[in-house]
C-alpha cells in the first residue's frame, strides 16, 4: 500500500490541513486546530464526535453509534475514520450533534417492510347507500342491507353480531341510508370468508382504517398504531407491563395467576397498561379507540394466557404444556381490550409454553426463513428465547434470562427513557464512571445497555473479577459496602435526578450474570443439538425492544452475545410486534408466522441435563471457555 | 229415527232406569235417583257432572270442559250425553271429579309431536380420552383434543370460544385425560358445520342434555325445559313478563325502550322473568341451569328486539320496520340468559313487524302448513296477530288486543293460576254470580277465561247491553257505582281471600270490548283482503297459552269468535313455545318455520283504511252485523 499525502478541509471553520493517507480523522482535526468534542477518549463510544464526510474518500473503522441513515447522511464518527483521499469535513455545532443523539432513542420512523397494496387488505371499509323502506317494501334493515350488498358486491352470507346489529338501526337512519360498513372480508382461521360485518358508521367515513400491531413483554408493553390504508405505523408507545408489580418472571405469576383470582387480575392489569397505550397512540393521531378495528398480538405464550384470561397453570408443570398455542380470533369487548369492541384480536401462534408467538413473529420478521445462511435469532427479552437455522429448518428454545436487562430486578434499573443511562465507562486508573443519558437530562437510573456497558467496563476496568465479584480493595470511595453488600457508584447524588446515589450492587451484578450465562447457555446448547459449533454461525440477529440500543463491543465483552466479526451482528429492534405489524399488512406474512410455528422445532431446556453445565460456564466473565472469546481476551492481555 | 227404549245402570250405586233412547244421561239420573253435582244447571260449563261410561253407546254433544285423554278414558259430561244404547255408567265421588279438574289447570304432559330420533339433534355429547402429554408429546390442550376428535369422529375445524378454552385444561386434569364435549354439530345458518365446542366437562357425563324453548309473550313468558336425550318436555313453567310495569302493550315499551337506559332496563327486566323460570324448572328436574345448552326462542318482534338488546324504535314509525327478523344465533352469555353461557341462543324468525316469531312458529306447529283445508289461525295474546291460508298460501296481519285477555290491565285480573275465578254464571233473575276457581281457592282475581265468560254471562242476562254499558237501573246491589264509575261485583269480599269484593269496572269492559272487536276486525280483513268470507274458513285454530281455557260458547256469545260449529275449532295451546319445542326436536321444523315466514303475505292494518270501520262495527255485542251470529242471536231471541 503506498501512503500518499491528502489534503483535509474542515468547515464551517474553514481550516486546511495535509496528512498522509490513512491517518485518523480526529487527529487531522488536532493538527488543524479545529475543535471536535471527544469525550471517551477517542474509542468509538459516545458518539459525540461526529462530522460530516462532505467530499472524499474515508473508510469508517466502526459506526456502532450511527444508525445507517447517519452514514447514507455522510455522518462519520472522527475517532473512527480513516482518511483515503482529499476530503471535505463539515463539524455540525455540539448542540446539533446532540439533538441527534437525543432523536436517535425515539422511536425510530417504521418503513413499510414490503409495498402495500390495501386491495390485499381483508379489512375493508365500503360506502353503501340503501333504498329507504316504504309501507310497499317493510325489508327489514339487516335484510336490506344484505340485499344491497349482494347486489352491489357479490357478498353473500355477511356475519353479524348483536353488538352490530344494535346499532346498525340508527346509523342507517341518522346517515339517511347511507352507511360505511368495515368488514373483514376474511382471515387465516377463514380464508373463504364468509366477511364479518364489525362496524356500521352513518354516512360516508371512508378516510381512514386503524388497526393495531400489539407485543406483550413479559417486562414491557409495545403498541404500534397502523394506518391500514396506507399501512404505515402512526404511532408507537410502550411501558412497562402493569403485571410487574406480581411478578417479575414468567414463573411467579403462573403461581399468581393460579391463586384466588390472581388470573382476573393479572388479565385487568395488562389490560390496563394496553388500553393506557391504546389511549395515548389514539390522542397522538386525534382519533377514538373505537376507530380501531383489529389487532394483531404477539407474546410469549404465559402473557399471551393471561391476555386472554386463559390459565397458564400448566405451562410451569411437568411436562410444560400449553393450553392453547393458536387461538381463534375473537372479538375485542371478549377480554376488554380498548380498541372497537367488535374489532377481531388475532393472537400470533405460539410453539410451546416457553417459545411463544413473540418468537414466531419475531422469526419471520427477522427475514430468518428466507435466507440461506445459518442463522441464529435471539429475542433478549425477560426470558431469552433463541431460534437456529434457516429457510429449510428451524430449532429453537428459551431459557429464563430474567427482566434485568429491562432494567426491571436491578436496583437503580430502568426503562431507556428520558434520563436513563445509557453508556457508561469506567476509568482503569481511577474507577470513576462516566456516562451518557437519554436526552442528556440528569440521570435518574440505568436502561439496560447501560448496564451491559457498566458491566463491561467494570470487568475490563478490574472493578470486578471474571466471577463477577466487586474488588473491595480498590482505592476508590465508589466501591463500597452498602445496605445490601458491596456496590458501586455509577452517579454520585449531587449529579442525579433522584437525589441520591446511583449504584450496581452485587446482587444487580449477579442477575446480570446470570442473565447474559442463560443466553449464551442457550446458544451453545441449540448449536450443539444439530452437531454445529458457535463458529459455523453465519449471521447473529437480535431482536427485542432494547436489543437495538446494546453496544456490541461491551456484550461480547463480557459474554452475552459470541464473539463474532460485528459486521455479521444484526440488530433488529423489537421483532416481535413488527412481526405483528407485518401481519396485519399481509395475510401472506400472517401464513408464514403459523408455517415457522409448525416447522420450528423445540428443545425443552428443562429436559436437557447439560443445560445446568453450559450455564454454569457462562457465569464467568467472559465466559470458562477463554478460546470462545479470543478478541475480548487479546483486548484483556493488551491492558 | 226409531226411539227405542234402553236400560242404564248407574255405579257404584247401583240403581237401574229405563229410558227412550236419545234421553239425556243427566235426565235418567234424575229419574234414577242417582246424585249428580250439576252447578251450572246443565249447561255443560261447569264440566262438574262428569261420569264414566264404563259400557254402552252414548253421544256426546260437548267435550268443551274434557280433555282428549278424558274422553279417551270414557268421561262424558252427563248434562251433554245423550244415551244410544244399554249403558253402565259410573258416577265417581265428587271428590275425585275436583282433583281432575285441578289437574287439568296443571301444564298437562306434553306428548312428542313426532317420533324423536337423536341421531338427528345437532346437539351432541362426546365422551372422549386422549393420550396424557408427556416431555416427547408436549402437543398443547386443544390441539391434543382436536387431533383426537380428528381420529376419531373425523371432526376437522371444530369452533371454540375462549369461555371454553378457559376451563379446557381444569377439566382434561379432573377428568385424568376423560372428558364429556358437548357439540353442536351444524345449525339452521351453518348447515354444513363447522362444529361447535360448547362445553367440556371432566369424566363421562352422557347421562343427560338438556335445552329449553322459551315463549317471551307481552304479558306471559313459558319456559318448557327438554331433555334432548328422549326429546321430553321435562318441565313447564310461566309468569308474568316482568316488563308490564314498563308498559302493558308492544307501544308503550318501544316509547320506552327509546329514552334513557330504558333499552336495557327492559331487557334485564325479561332476562330477570325468565332466568327465574329456567331456574325453577331446573330445580324441578334438580338440574343446574349450566346443564341447559341451547334456547329456542319464540315471541313477537318487539319482544324479540327487546330480548336481544336491539332498539325497536322503528317498529312503531312508519313505515314500521323491524331491525331484524331473523337473528344469527349467538351464545346465551352475549345477553345473559341464565343457560350455560356458551349455549346456542336462536331466536326464531318473525315476518314485520307486527307478525313475530311467535306466529312463525305457531303456523308451523299449528299443523296449518300441512292441510289443504281453509285454516284460519289465531294466537290470542296482548296482540291479536292471525293467519289465513293453507299449505299453498299464508296472509297474516296483527292488531293490537292489548293485554286484558291475559288478566292484565284489568282491575281484577291475574293470570290463571291458584286462586283465579275462571267460569263464572250470572243469574238472569237475581242478577248474581256464581264461579269455578282454579283449584277451588277463595277467589283471588279473575283470569282470561273468566273473563270471556264474566262478559257473556252479563250479556245474556242483562247486566250490560249490546253497547257493554252496565246497567245500574238493576234491583241488586252488585251493580253499583265504584271508584272508577260503574261496576259489578262478582265476588264479595267475604268470599274471596284479598278481603275485598272482586269486581269488573266499566273500563275493564271496554277493555275486554276493544279486545275481542280487534280480534275479530282482523279476522274479517284477512278474509276480505283475499276475497273470502267467515263461512269459508274450515277450521279455526286457536294458539295462545290461554287459548286452550276459553268457552268456545262464550266467546262467540261476545263476538270475539266467529259463529261456527264447534267442531271445526280447536284449541292448541301455546303455539308459539310449541314451535319452539319443536324447533328444537328437528331441523327439519327449523327450516320449516324459515319457509312459513318467507311464504307469508303481511298485511299491514294500520296503512288498510277499511280497519277502523272493521274494528267499530266489532265493538256491540256480539256484533253491529247481527247477521254473523245467527246462534247467539236464537239464544237472546229464546230468552
Amino acid at each position: 500500500m503506498v501512503i500518499s499525502v491528502v489534503s483535509v478541509h474542515f468547515k464551517p471553520g474553514g481550516q486546511r490541513v495535509e496528512v498522509p493517507s490513512g491517518t485518523l480523522l480526529s487527529d487531522a482535526a488536532a493538527q488543524a486546530g479545529a475543535e471536535l468534542n471527544i469525550p471517551c477518549g477517542g474509542q468509538g463510544r459516545c458518539g459525540r464526535c461526529a462530522v460530516v464526510i462532505e467530499a472524499g474518500e474515508v473508510r469508517r473503522r466502526s459506526t456502532a453509534q450511527l444508525s445507517p441513515e447517519d452514514v447514507e447522511a455522510g455522518y462519520a464518527l472522527a475517532c473512527q475514520t480513516l482518511i483515503e483521499g482529499d476530503v471535505v469535513v463539515f463539524i455540525p455545532p455540539q448542540e446539533r450533534i446532540e439533538r441527534r443523539l437525543k432523536e436517535s432513542k425515539r422511536a425510530a420512523q417504521v418503513e413499510l417492510p414490503f409495498p402495500y397494496d390495501l386491495h390485499d387488505q381483508p379489512l375493508r371499509k365500503y360506502a353503501i347507500t340503501l333504498e329507504p323502506p316504504s309501507l310497499q317494501d317493510q325489508t327489514d334493515d339487516w335484510s336490506r342491507l344484505r340485499r344491497e350488498l349482494s347486489r352491489r358486491h357479490g357478498m353473500e352470507e355477511v356475519q353479524v353480531s348483536l353488538p352490530v346489529l344494535r346499532k346498525l338501526g340508527s346509523a342507517l337512519r341518522e346517515g339517511e341510508w347511507t352507511v360505511t360498513l368495515v368488514i373483514e372480508l376474511y382471515g387465516w382461521d377463514r380464508p373463504e370468508g364468509p366477511p364479518r360485518l364489525i362496524d356500521v358508521l352513518p354516512g360516508e367515513r371512508l378516510e381512514s382504517l386503524w388497526a393495531v400491531a400489539i407485543d406483550i413483554g413479559t417486562t414491557t408493553n409495545h403498541v404500534w398504531l397502523v394506518d391500514l390504508i396506507g399501512g404505515e405505523v402512526m404511532a408507537q408507545k410502550a411501558d412497562y407491563n402493569g403485571q410487574i408489580a406480581r411478578g417479575a418472571e414468567v414463573i411467579p405469576r403462573i403461581i399468581y395467576a393460579s391463586k384466588g383470582n390472581g388470573l382476573e387480575e393479572l388479565q385487568g392489569l395488562v389490560m390496563e397498561t394496553l388500553n393506557r397505550l391504546l389511549e395515548q397512540a389514539a390522542q397522538e393521531r386525534s382519533i377514538s379507540t373505537d376507530e380501531i378495528y383489529k389487532a394483531v398480538v404477539a407474546g410469549n405464550s404465559t402473557m399471551i394466557h393471561l391476555f386472554a384470561g386463559i390459565p397458564p397453570e400448566s405451562i410451569r408443570l411437568m411436562p410444560f404444556i400449553t393450553a392453547v398455542n393458536q387461538l381463534p380470533p375473537f372479538p375485542a369487548r371478549e377480554i376488554g381490550l380498548g380498541i372497537n369492541p367488535e374489532g377481531s384480536v388475532d393472537c400470533l401462534p405460539g410453539v410451546a409454553s416457553y417459545v411463544g408467538a413473540d418468537i414466531t413473529s419475531g422469526v419471520v420478521s427477522s427475514g430468518m426463513c428466507d435466507t440461506g445462511e445459518l442463522t441464529l435469532f435471539v429475542d433478549i427479552g425477560t426470558n431469552g428465547e433463541m431460534a437456529l437455522g434457516d429457510c429449510t429448518w428451524l430449532i429453537s428454545c428459551a431459557c429464563s434470562a430474567g427482566p434485568a436487562f429491562e432494567g426491571a430486578g436491578v436496583a437503580n434499573g430502568m426503562r431507556a427513557t428520558a434520563g436513563a443511562i445509557e453508556e457508561v465507562w469506567v476509568n482503569s486508573e481511577t474507577y470513576d464512571a462516566t456516562y451518557r443519558v437519554i436526552y442528556d437530562e440528569k440521570p435518574k437510573g440505568i436502561c439496560g445497555s447501560g448496564l451491559i456497558s457498566l458491566l463491561a467496563e467494570m470487568f475490563i476496568a478490574g472493578v470486578i473479577d471474571k466471577s463477577g465479584n466487586i474488588n473491595l480493595g480498590l482505592a476508590t470511595p465508589r466501591v463500597r459496602k452498602g445496605e445490601h453488600g458491596p456496590e458501586y457508584v455509577v452517579a454520585l447524588a449531587d449529579e442525579t435526578a433522584i437525589g441520591e446515589d446511583i449504584v450496581v450492587t452485587a446482587v444487580d451484578i449477579d442477575n446480570l450474570m446470570r442473565a447474559k450465562a442463560a443466553i449464551y447457555a442457550g446458544f451453545s446448547i441449540l448449536a450443539r443439538s444439530v452437531g454445529l459449533t458457535m463458529g459455523d454461525i453465519g449471521q447473529l440477529l437480535i431482536g427485542g425492544a432494547f436489543g437495538q440500543y446494546i453496544n456490541v463491543e461491551k456484550a461480547t465483552q463480557i459474554g452475552m452475545l459470541p464473539d463474532m466479526p460485528y459486521e455479521h451482528i444484526h440488530f433488529l429492534g423489537n421483532t416481535s410486534v413488527r412481526g405483528a405489524y407485518m401481519s396485519l399488512l399481509s395475510q401472506e406474512v400472517r401464513r408464514q408466522v403459523v408455517d415457522a410455528g409448525q416447522m420450528m422445532t423445540y428443545l425443552e431446556l428443562s429436559a436437557d441435563n447439560t443445560f445446568f453445565d453450559e450455564f454454569n460456564a457462562a457465569m464467568f466473565l467472559p465466559h470458562t471457555d477463554e478460546s470462545q472469546f479470543p478478541t475480548v481476551m487479546a483486548l484483556l492481555e493488551g491492558r
